[in-house]
């Protein structure tokens, strides 16, 4: 029997997670839970880089997120979910590793001076955001992951985890830790509810625990072709949000339909909205009746987090035994 | 009965401690400790941020400078000893801290560029060595200190502990950290068997550790007065390493006959040397022999880094609770 590889990857408590998420996300992990040795964490630490200046939510959505987890599918009996700042060896990996660490490989982070332009309403110029990296790195080679799902976007923060690793590997003359693969994974982008990117800052979303009557609403209010002015104008469902969701959300056979409806103004789009609705819906029941269910089980749910937080620690104490030897610190 | 002021100190264990480093920083310590709650530590993690590529020292060296603490007359009985790696909090700490400190505060620290400069045989451009002072704030913050003892060079970190502690305080609305006052102390500068400043990378230290004949041997090899060529020339104290020397460890009345003495070419060097001989080494003798009955009590020096570590990490789980709190993150 061959052991099963090792993936890791976090998600930022920054708010509640939408559809957004789910796809892009939180339905590959489920996916690669059954192939793979899988540690999936809240990176709450990660959050403060952004969010130090309010913290305050982070707690509350740190349980939301895990219950949202739950409720989509993660499966604690396969996978390992934790909670990052309750391991602190992460903080003293982080620690080492930003001694060998090369200032100029942070700064020129492509998402570094990037991410600075696109929040700038936030005072990012920290030592801990130009670090961001460093304690990413730490993240994935505590648990010594062969691999690292991401998007595109990620690619450039798996290879300077990989910088690093090899790094120290070289440095102290031992392989501590494994050189991680990017698992580069094409997941469907789920627009929008005005058609732009799905992002809470811009306030286009639905959250995987919306509500039924908010789900409606929100759909029922969705941006369409904005060519489509009346009830008799034929549309173009390439450039509508709703037909998006229709890929997603519908059967190929509906989807042919409102397409063709849509081109022909054979469909009216309350009517295309309406068949999306009760798809979107079908999909969200069973996660919010497990939701429904979670949050009154709220041991249950720390029982969970306390047992992955207990699987994590031994892991990353493993591994710290063997930095500490490298770097004569034990 | 008022409660004793806290007091924090640490020394990074890049290499056996020499006479300038005793009457430097160490007999200033064991002045405090008669009169403040001391905390003194030894700063292995903070060797790293210069000895990241060679760190097989440090750990030899860590031990070798506890003992030496000991033999030179700090009290394990009113001060707490202790190892910074061992306290992980500090890590914690330090990462939290790199959440809310500027970049700039730090690109501008005045030893930053300094040390850079000095150090130019090593690469420091590196994310830990910039965040020195992050970790140093920590350091001191973490216990709550009231006062840190430095010389005037170190100035500017304290101001940047106290400006951390101050934002952190500030930025989340409660008093976790009081802001630490800077005990500047005079001390008595002794120059190296060169008369440079005594460094180890200049090789003109004595260490503390130095045996006896090897003490006298670097003394009798000492540089003098260069104008004073024969035993009949008369020299100039003012400009002597050896007089330099005889004001730490000779008496007054010595003194004043050995300043006499070389003016007026009525003693020569060697005489010179051989009085401070005598009495460096009385000093030392002290320190020597309780230094060679700690070497033999191996487990007794094990046990005071141990208690002391047990208090050193009481006080910080103490306050990373309020931190915690603080940052919405317990």
């Amino acid at each position: 029997m061959t052991e099963r590889k090792r993936i890791l990857s976090g998600m930022r408590p920054t708010g509640r997670l939408h559809l957004g998420n789910l796809h892009g996300a939180l339905d590959n992990w489920i996916q690669l839970q059954q192939q793979y040795e899988c540690f999936f964490f809240v990176a709450d630490w990660h959050a403060l880089t952004t969010e130090y200046a309010t913290p305050g939510q982070i707690r509350e959505n740190t349980w939301e997120m895990v219950i949202d987890w739950l409720a989509a599918g993660l499966d604690p009996a396969q996978s390992t979910l934790f909670i990052q700042s309750d391991i602190k060896e992460h903080a003293e990996l982080h620690l080492l590793l930003s001694m060998i660490t090369p200032l100029p490989w942070l700064e020129r982070t492509p998402t570094y001076k990037e991410q600075l332009q696109q929040l700038d309403q936030k005072d990012l110029s920290t030592y801990g955001f130009l670090g961001y990296p460093v304690l990413q790195a730490a993240d994935i080679v505590i648990y010594r992951a062969h691999g690292v799902p991401v998007g595109k976007d990620q690619l450039p923060h798996v290879e300077l985890t990989r910088e690093i690793a090899r790094r120290f590997n070289f440095m102290y003359e031992r392989e501590v830790f494994p050189i991680p693969d990017a698992l580069l994974t094409e997941v469907p982008v789920l627009p929008g509810l005005d058609g732009r990117k799905m992002s809470k800052s811009y306030g286009n979303c639905i959250f995987i625990s919306e509500p039924e009557e908010s789900v409606k609403d929100k759909i029922s209010k969705m941006m369409t072709d904005p060519q489509r002015i009346r009830r008799n104008d034929p549309g173009d469902p390439e450039v509508c949000p709703v037909f998006a969701y229709h890929k997603l959300y519908s059967s190929p056979g509906q989807v042919a339909d409102v397409a063709r409806g849509c081109r022909t103004a054979g469909i009216g789009c309350v009517e295309c909205k309406q068949i999306l609705m009760h798809n979107v819906l079908s999909r969200l029941g069973p996660i919010h009746e497990r939701r429904l269910k979670l949050e009154r089980e709220t041991d249950r749910v720390r029982e969970v987090v306390l047992t992955g937080n207990a699987a994590a620690r031994k892991e990353a104490a493993l591994t710290m035994a063997e930095v500490r030897k490298a770097v004569g610190m034990s």
